[in-house]
């Protein structure tokens, strides 16, 4: 046994938390998105909460933690959707939120702590030379950069620029690894791979150095289509468009806009799907001429309206907010992740259309991979059992369209469906006794899981608290 | 006969010349690429220069001129490759170079008027507020943003814009019509497509709106690899990596980077093929990583030379400077304009590359087309016969690789194939009398040329010119 009433006495001097409500309310992100998740982690709590405000608290941390055994879990704004940042062991919670100082703004790129909020980290660099992320979740008001980095992917921005996955979108990460004496590692290149989305099990980050890209007064726009496929078909050719900067484009099929966009509700027409999207002031001229030639009815601009008081970004409509939204109005909606490969990806898209009539509500996100336009989904799916979503799923990836699980919390199941031998290698080195977000990485504690057998993961440590 | 001294004499208060050496030298621009042109339009030249400074002198000229039935044939830096600047049947040359005021610089915007050379208004651009073009052509040094928009397509920063053919890439266009009494037009949105890319014969550009993109301190560098195409799939991959920034990216075959690029010489390596790329300074790392991936040698980078006193921008190696530094050291050499479709660009270089082995040289340039990386190729050719040289485009032709024929001074031959319905109907509107640039466009001159009968186009006035 962990003895967490020693460890707080090691810690002395550093921001500890151990109040059972307080630190229960620190253990969980958005893992409830997901019904299935939902009823795994209710009960995941941790011991202790631990909140660092500089790298050397952080290596003190690690460094007892290390001594007494006790699983470390990291925590930036707790924004995650698949319980990546819940302690499916229970142990501490090392909340990085108050490591939150910008340090550094140059042409082109930014250092920062790792807790800084990412809306507060864009403020900072448009205030001080017109710079900007060049895509940020959209959670981006309340999550962090060093969480976003670790447990996210993409986001409003992700049309121009790809992913976190994409060499150059992360410059350097400074890492300190779970070990007896900890080390300080700075992280570049190729290396990266090795801690960006690795859900924390792989080092602490401290400190990020991330690129810029020049910030506009984007221009939220809503346009209106009767027909989805015509939403859809115009996102596309809005995509390919090379002299229109845009950073956001998601068309939503009907009726989610209507009933579930309650603020904007007033501009949108029912039975309308929309296309939500993000221009450069500089692109509103010719952006209009191509919505124009497709017939598109442009129901809400946030350069026209008299005050955007009250009214969200444009961006908080689209990402996991959809759902988010539509779960705020129908609790009986869940969703999935898919991906419409390119070049076929609007084709694709239509078959699952026609396949799913009032069970899936379209919701797709556009974005550069590899260097070429293409489509990924995040349908809202009106939830009966857990059988039929498996069969969703199914039907789907005979369709040609890979879905990334969202109601899974290892790494593994998620999305990646083989673990990351790079990932894995670097565990062996940085996190020895395995004590870093324990439960993520099925490689990990189960080298020899079988994901064929038709059985989802379920972690040991978890089984525990399932139990209680 | 049109009478010119009388022209003179109306035109009293605006800079006019008539010196036959010096007009003569305003009639030219850089043809002489060609052996084809070179031969056919070398006894060219006007009757006046008129070098208006203001836009009332351009609307006075432009009224005599057409009070007097004489041609006008605008002209910018006289950068333009096929004769576009030449005038076919005498007349004025309309000099727009002393109308360079950069009038107005917003986020994301310049409005400025359309002699102002390109690299002076990025100069101004990027001291006002760290912005530049969006891409220009490898002539920026001496060509004008109003004679670019009229001749020109694209150059460096179009592997991420695309070219000016693309909705957005072009804002505003400020244009005088040929009339009785000119009207002064402000073209947006499709309406550009109009007097974009019309080699001048569809009014006067006075002013113009570009969109900015930031701008950055590019490293220019050269990737050497012993063999094309393993420099050409590299080249493919760095164009697919959505999180580098680069402005360029040009794979050039040996022998000509040793052999051409007499400047660079001393870091070269005889025998190897290079990639010519520009690289933002955040993106450098990352952009490293790759290369070491894909065992690319880096002989230069302009960030690590002691002084780039002397040494060309890299910019100054690609585009049509390739073909340029070549003629410079042997004059047998000329050049063609490939395209090469995606997806298969790559492969569809392999086989021209294979199909001409020493007789013709790889030249690519990458860039987007329609969201998509595709590759353009300006291959050298060691030219024999005009015969041999039309085999040599049949043959790309046959290999699916659509040619744009540079030894052609029309519109239509050089790349349209079919005449612009729009501009030609858009023509009868603003130069009913026919007067602006006669020559450039068939579709005016001859609407009934037969395209298909293996015949060039030898217009009218030109046809006096080669008697002489
Ligand atoms: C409504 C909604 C919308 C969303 N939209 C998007 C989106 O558009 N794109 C997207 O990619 N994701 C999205 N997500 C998921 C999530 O919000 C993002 O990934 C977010 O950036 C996570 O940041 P956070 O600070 O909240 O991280 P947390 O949830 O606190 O942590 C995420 C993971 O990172 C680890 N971690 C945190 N800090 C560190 C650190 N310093 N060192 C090592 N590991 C660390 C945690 O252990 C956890 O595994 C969304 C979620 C919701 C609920
Ligand atoms: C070495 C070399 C490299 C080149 N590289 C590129 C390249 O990278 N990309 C590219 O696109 N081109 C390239 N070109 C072609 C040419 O340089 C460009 O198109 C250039 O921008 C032309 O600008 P200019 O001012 O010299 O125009 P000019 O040659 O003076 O004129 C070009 C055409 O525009 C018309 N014109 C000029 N001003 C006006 C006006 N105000 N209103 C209406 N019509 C007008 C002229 O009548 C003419 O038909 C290159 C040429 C050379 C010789």
């Amino acid at each position: 046994m962990v003895d967490y009433a020693q460890i707080k006495k090691d810690l002395e001097g550093i921001a500890v938390e151990d109040h059972p409500a307080l630190v229960k309310q620190k253990s969980r992100d958005f893992y409830w998105y997901s019904p299935i998740l939902k009823s795994q982690l209710d009960n995941v709590t941790a011991d202790l909460v631990v909140s660092p405000v500089t790298e050397e608290e952080v290596i003190r941390t690690l460094k007892v933690a290390y001594a007494h055994g006790a699983p470390i879990t990291p925590r930036g704004g707790g924004t995650g959707n698949y319980g990546q940042a819940m302690p499916l062991s229970g142990g501490i919670i090392l909340n990085m939120a108050n490591m939150n100082k910008v340090k550094q703004i140059l042409p082109g790129r930014v250092i920062a702590e790792t807790g800084v909020i990412i809306s507060e980290l864009d403020k900072q660099t448009k205030a001080h030379s017109g710079q900007e992320l060049r895509f940020h979740p959209s959670t981006a008001q309340t999550a962090t950069i060093g969480g976003f980095i670790a447990g996210g992917s993409g986001g409003v921005g992700s049309i121009t620029w790809g992913g976190l996955r994409d060499l150059g979108n992360i410059l350097r990460l400074r890492v300190i690894t779970m070990e007896a004496e900890p080390r300080i590692l700075d992280l570049t290149g190729w290396d990266l791979q090795k801690v960006s989305h690795a859900y924390g099990t792989n080092g602490i980050i401290t400190e990020v150095e991330m690129p810029l890209a020049p910030a506009y007064d984007w221009v939220d726009v809503l346009v209106g289509y009767d027909d989805f496929m015509d939403a859809v078909r115009f996102a596309d050719t809005l995509a390919h468009s090379n002299g229109l900067l845009v950073k956001e484009i998601a068309p939503i099929a009907a009726p989610a806009p209507f009933e579930y966009f309650t603020r904007h509700k007033p501009y949108l027409k029912e039975g309308q799907s929309v296309v939500v999207i993000m221009v450069a002031p500089h692109s509103m001229g010719p952006f209009e001429a191509l919505v124009s030639r497709y017939k598109g009815d442009i129901r809400f601009r946030s350069d026209k309206v008299e005050s955007m008081k009250g009214i969200p970004h444009a961006y908080e409509l689209a990402w996991n907010h959809t759902t988010l939204r539509a779960l705020k109005i129908d609790p009986s909606i869940t969703y999935l992740q898919v991906q419409y490969p390119a070049p076929d990806h609007v084709e694709r898209v239509r078959k699952t259309v026609e396949t799913f009539p009032g069970e899936l509500i379209g919701h797709l996100e556009f974005m550069r991979f590899d260097g070429s336009i293409q489509c990924s989904g995040l349908p809202m799916v009106r939830y009966t059992t857990a059988e039929r979503l498996e069969e969703i799923i199914r039907i789907h990836e005979d369709l040609g369209c890979p879905i990334f699980n969202p109601h899974r919390y290892t790494l593994e199941e998620g999305g990646m469906k083989q673990t990351d031998v790079v990932q894995l290698a670097f565990k062996r080195e940085t996190d020895p006794k395995g004590l870093l977000n324990p439960g993520k990485m099925i490689a990990w504690d189960n080298p020899d899981f079988d994901f064929k057998a038709g059985k989802n993961y379920l972690f040991q440590g978890l089984a525990a608290f399932m139990e209680a």
